[in-house]
């Protein structure tokens, strides 16, 4: 009767990241740098990114060790649990079992915090002042505030304007960690000012300005939450503990489902399985992203700017073409038209799947987790649950493992607009 | 390096509530019917409770069994976690050792659904068809309509107009868990009729609608989230896990802290203690409450009414008198008029003790706390913060406990307007 959760020990939390570059038996293809079509050298990145964080976005270790401070930090929140979703299983009345990797009990409620405090500590120890980056539905923006406010940084965020008026709650948590927001388009930036007083703003808008301070300020770098290489490296820690919770509970999955956006979340939870998938293990690894913003599922594998701006290197990826709108769906997190590379790699190798699925069928799972198993899901995080309802109901005898990347206490608007023709009042 | 927690598995939650009243060498003040001036009868109040919560009201037993379908619900997020708070020692530079019993990982962020999911219970089992009660703040709404959703209950909530519409998340907090919201003053019931469209509603307005809505309608019983004995029985859970949780530790506290409104969580924090206490043990037991609304620092020790309107039996307990109108303070949970008699009572034994903290200590407290401890308090957890850091200034070598009730990711408004001109925004 009662519920089943594996907890680590703080000291069994994983000393090292995972760099699945050392197992995969291809190459990543190099990113390229715009002007001269000619793969990018490290070292023009330099201004914006730390030295360490370079490193390790081109390295070929297959552990890196992960620095005290930051081991330190980590037990504030982690290990995570993991957790039976008996209750789900018993409503849906399937064979199916289900168990979730729960990343909201971290500061600001998502696995962001995971590489903010490794990005902030890398920076901290390679003379960055302040950091510098733009946020959309406001996660990033609040982890790096919290991981800078720990490790004596400077945070400035440029928040999407419309999100900026949206959700005032995500400001408000970052200001309680001491970033420092700004709508963008904002007048701090030569870019910034060409927009209209009334510009909702873009993630793309965001990015160029928080680039433009980073090169106009000294001792200012700039921080990335998705996409590249090191970030996911940081997110592994999530698999990493997977893996020892499901030693403990001596089973191996069938299949292990994580939400896609720029793919930290899906990338830093299933890449340390990905030897076990090399060594035959049949294991059915699927990123789920929204129908609306389908970059796995319709999108093309091709070179493409990594921003909408087009002031980045060109990533080899699947993507929607950077000059993709995507809709205002209530899932912020989700709403990149490109995905990082290793997950983009890893899919056009077959190595995983990805599926999409629907709006309604989010909100709506996120609404019935709420009610059975008690926690409120990040809308991103309601897109795994959705899938892993779906195969629930086929009923079959088998193991699904997916992590549930966030707390939806942030974004209840979400589920009000969505939702709103199944609320009653009386 | 590590941070200490103790977690307690499933299997070792407590399995019966224990009663404080069993072991006390005096007896409570009967509560008084206000029309006759003599002790209420437990029957006249089955009108608007059910029989077995009645039973547990003025039962004698000194351990009542906790239902095994509560208990299975309970497993939803208990046993919750005893956590070392090395980062805030570390921060004061102190010796003082602190500890923190973490109540904000339930279903709806606070200890509440502890006495929500007994009572929908007790409920069920009675035969109730509807749940009706009133919130302020919505703690107590959001956690009574979880637990009719688990129940199969319909619940009904009058909300104070001002929160309504100033914390319109934890309205849609009720909604997602199918609770039936409505701002109080009403026009459902003739109370309601009587007030102005503009008026801001009062707890003691919710209540009278509240109680109107049950007595007019068949299969309706009303459900109260504080102050009367079997709901301090309910949450006792949280103080007998501490005890297991101390015990693994070895550690005997010097000093256990909580908030104290009605009484709900300081008393299951602290009432399992009592016994310890009346053995000689020298634990100080303190509860925090705002300086604006002192009903223990400054209240009276009287009989009076739990409600404005007059409509409850007349209560002995410390009270601000029934017609005081507390300040607009942030931490709606604390704005209550009197106090449990039974705390009420264990404080005029001089069991324990009490202490107001100041708004901007308890604001500055669970910033700070936010920052190194990396969870933002409910503003009315954040008040035995505030004491809590107080006392271990002194930098005496002792061990101080407290309960985090619940968190204030619903609650960010309060945090802006308290500490607005500590936000900078470049």
């Amino acid at each position: 009767m009662f519920r089943e959760v594996v907890y680590l020990k703080p000291e069994e939390m994983p000393r090292s990241y995972y760099n699945v570059l050392a197992d995969l038996p291809f190459k990543l293809d190099p990113p390229l740098d715009p002007k001269t079509g000619e793969p990018m050298r490290p070292e023009k990145l330099l201004r914006i990114f730390p030295e360490p964080l370079l490193e390790q976005e081109v390295s070929d270790k297959r552990f890196i060790p992960i620095p005290e401070p930051v081991l330190k930090e980590y037990a504030v929140y982690r290990p995570t649990p993991l957790v039976r979703a008996h209750f789900l299983e018993e409503y849906l009345g399937t064979r199916t079992q289900i168990y979730y990797k729960y990343e909201g009990l971290s500061p600001t409620g998502s696995h962001k915090t995971n590489t903010a405090l490794a990005q902030a500590y890398y920076n901290k120890i390679s003379g960055t002042k302040v950091l510098v980056t733009e946020t959309g539905a406001g996660q990033w923006g609040s982890a790096l505030s919290y991981a800078g406010a720990k490790f004596g940084l400077e945070v400035r965020v440029f928040m999407v304007k419309i999100s900026y008026n949206q959700k005032p709650f995500r400001k408000v948590l970052m200001n309680l960690f001491d970033g420092n927001v700004v709508p963008s388009p904002s007048k701090l930036t030569q870019f910034g000012q060409m927009f209209d007083e009334g510009h909702p703003g873009t993630l793309g808008i965001a990015i160029s300005e928080a680039i433009e301070t980073v090169l106009e300020e000294q001792n200012a770098k700039y921080a990335l939450g998705s996409v590249l290489n090191h970030v996911l490296l940081h997110q592994t820690i999530i698999g990493l503990e997977l893996k020892e919770q499901l030693k403990k509970l001596e089973i191996t999955p069938d299949m292990i489902v994580a939400c896609h956006g720029g793919g930290s979340n899906f990338g830093g939870t299933i890449l340390p399985f990905i030897p076990d998938v090399l060594d035959g293990k049949d294991i059915e690894i699927v990123a789920v992203e929204p129908e609306s913003c389908p970059s796995l599922t319709k999108g093309e594998y091709r070179y493409d700017f990594g921003d909408s701006a087009g002031l980045t290197p060109m990533m080899k990826m699947y993507t929607l073409g950077k000059d993709f709108v995507p809709p205002a769906i209530h899932a912020g997190g989700l709403r990149y038209h490109g995905a990082a590379p290793i997950v983009s790699k890893l899919l056009y190798e077959k190595l995983i799947s990805a599926a999409a699925v629907s709006q309604d069928e989010v909100f709506e799972a996120g609404k019935l987790f709420a009610k059975v198993e008690g926690i409120v899901p990040a809308p991103e995080s309601a897109h795994a649950i959705a899938y892993v309802i779906k195969e629930a109901k086929k009923n079959e005898k088998k193991t699904i493992v997916f992590t549930l990347s966030g707390h939806g206490y942030f974004d209840l608007n979400a589920y009000v607009s969505s939702l709103r023709g199944n609320f009653r009042n009386f």
